[in-house]
């Protein structure tokens, strides 16, 4: 059974999540960098040694889009997880063969002054390696709902 | 011929680049959404219209991922389009059928202290859609490499 969805009366400063992880192979970071983010230390493993990663890495873009995917399956919020923005870096690249698993925390529950529905959460999400090494760090914006008064 | 390569002395506060174009099909949008973000509103346009989005939209990752796609295509610093990190905000969602274009302000160009063969800029990105309007805004360090010694 999925998990009951999360109101915003639901989340509170502290709380913290922790996502299922995945491993990223070769041929995804070469498709994504593809279509995405064609650049030679994305694509090609001799032209990545000789560049500023010194090896295979994937784009950080594709490192966040695996953060999301993660995210969606470990935060059951309530009508979805809608980033409003945020802040992101990336201290190390993903690499072939990489293990991620995200660690969110919640750092503010603010509800709307104008609109009585909902609110932001404001989170911190660290995008580690099987190391335990940061991949990406992030601090994102997301909608959440109030609970529907039910009487 | 590809243009020459932009070293960190090329580069200037004010300087302005813009994109190519690229236009978005429904296809992709679910196709970016089955695989990074498996959420209603950017999976089935029914759902969607229900939703916070009023109708489809692109998973905020997927307009990021096309504005790198558009980026790589129109910087063509040495040694490549590499971001340390930065910020990103998305007024808007990306639609079926829209045409972005990025358009690009340099805002800081930063000699590094410790290392004298690299600086950093930091950009200005705004995504707009076919209207003009911003799907995204983002404000990102990238590295840029001084030009060679060359005697």
């Amino acid at each position: 059974m999925p998990p009951d969805p999360l109101y915003l009366e639901d989340l509170h400063v502290g709380q913290t999540f922790v996502t299922d992880s995945l491993t990223v192979t070769t041929d995804q970071i070469k498709a994504f960098a593809r279509e995405f983010d064609p650049q030679p230390f994305h694509l090609d493993e001799e032209a990545a040694r000789d560049s500023l990663f010194g090896g295979l890495a994937a784009s950080g873009w594709h490192t966040a889009a695996l953060t999301m995917r993660l995210l969606v399956g470990a935060l059951p919020l309530a009508g979805g997880v809608v980033g409003a923005g945020g802040e992101t870096t990336w201290p190390r690249p993903t690499r072939p063969g990489d293990t991620l698993t995200v660690h969110v925390e919640v750092l503010e529950v603010t509800p709307s002054r104008s609109r009585p529905d909902r609110g932001m959460i404001r989170t911190r999400s660290e995008t580690r390696n099987q190391h335990g090494e940061a991949v990406q760090v992030s601090t994102v914006r997301i909608v959440a709902w109030r609970r529907p008064f039910t009487g």
